[in-house]
């Protein structure tokens, strides 16, 4: 399952805009950059992960560095936060639904394309998480600041379940499209319950 | 077009050195660092956008990594900043003009060599833009700072421009020598002009 | 001289593991992560080393991902970390020991990987204190803070003296287990003695 069945492959595509567009508004809200600054802070949160996937899988050049759709809607989805900030900060609820698609779309197909390739179950989940997370840890450390992901909310976590739902299903023989999106379906579900519940991953225990 | 002529491959040197110098320099001002630390920045300020150029273009092992001379010249200015970096603080205008050689001669090249490679113009100039700008942006994360080329002055606009102008003069005829060192006259112009008249690239409307 | 060798295998094994429980630990005592935070610092700091390692010379995917050991190793240390951490705090000359060992056999076992590969004496030593000191580095940047490798303490220069140890007994025709448990015995030296007499690499000349 990749990303030629035409409704994947919108998704990504939504999924890399919403990644550019969350990223650059996250940088311009932290940081007073200039427009190269934020497109690039953007098109880094929405490309990065997938290009470490690529480094680690040894599938370079980068999947998304070799497709023009995902650079374009990587620069777009930077260039409209650049320019219209301020009033997009009011569809915050509509965006962090996009970013979610984006975690729960990048989660799954990385996982299938690290299966694809022969890596292993493990490898294949890392690899899935790592795609879905690593650009906003780019974006977070370009920007100077301690990841978002390693600290709070509930982001990695999602995308390791939907990972791993993923191999799941084609394991039990649910192969295709039904698989694909209910793996994705079940990260969307459990990112979007936490925002709502404001659900953290566990703090060590004992005393702060 | 490629570092085979001897005048490039002597322009891609002195960019090395002249890179890893003030990373360096750099470094040294902004934080207490030993010895390997402020050669260890100089360093990665040289060879780290190319390194980058080359991951992505799935041409590794590293250029700059496999050819000595890049080696020594970049440890070589880091050692010089590490040694020398008082006396090399009044030379501030000199070594502007070396970094400003450098960011067009990495810029231009790298276009070329993405392009020879069978990458598309869009990738071209992207590559050409990241080689540029990379090992800076590296050296700025390495000392906890927000990378200056997304916050303040014109550095990876003129990079652009340059790699833009390198594949548009081949496009139309203008190969060899003549285009290249055209292209990377003009990011030079821009970069110094910029500095000159201290011109930033634009911040995003509205209040601050 | 590889990790086929039983010995350097196990050596090597517990390399990563005291990275991994030495980088969560750091984490942990600067940052209050959740639990996929201190595993994720933990994992980076274990395998990031032999990543950019395997990324230089050209020998992806990187063998520690390939190998579901050191996965599990690295994500042994950081869960260690996350729920013992307080314990362990008192445990810090014994987490050095082990510590100091990951940085002996990374050095060595690094640098003969790149010479096996037909790299020159130069890159191998660069490869060798890469992968030892690498991993730390991108755990402190992950943390905020400058790496403590570019600013105190000796902790590159045994890993260079190691990796040029291993490379000099091979070509004096010292080879096989001795040249390496040599190589790796004299960088562990140097490192515990630094600690013990707190000796840092020089810093630059002048006032401060």
């Amino acid at each position: 399952m990749s990303t030629e069945t035409p409704l994947l492959l919108v998704l990504d595509l939504i999924g890399t805009f919403a990644f550019a567009l969350n990223g650059a508004l996250t940088a311009v809200r932290a940081e007073r950059l200039d427009i190269f600054g934020v497109v690039t802070v953007g098109m880094f949160t929405a490309l990065g992960g997938g290009t470490i996937r690529d480094i680690l899988l040894d599938s370079l050049p980068p999947a998304t560095f070799v497709d023009v759709r995902y650079l374009a809607l990587a620069a777009a989805g930077g260039l409209l936060a650049f320019f219209l900030g301020r009033l997009l900060e009011r569809l915050s609820t509509f965006i962090n639904v996009l970013d979610a698609i984006g975690l729960s779309v990048f989660a799954v197909l990385s996982a299938y394309k690290a299966s694809t390739l022969g890596f292993g179950v493990v490898q294949a989940i890392i690899v899935g998480t790592i795609t879905a997370v690593g650009g906003g840890t780019i974006r977070d450390i370009m920007i100077g600041r301690v990841p978002t992901v390693l600290r709070t909310e509930l982001y990695a976590i999602p995308a390791m379940i939907g990972a791993g739902g993923a191999l799941a299903a084609n394991a039990v023989g649910v192969h295709g499209l039904p698989g694909t999106l209910g793996a994705a379906a079940l990260c969307f579900a459990i990112r979007m319950l936490s925002l709502r519940f404001n659900i953290h991953a566990p703090y060590r225990p004992g005393p702060p």
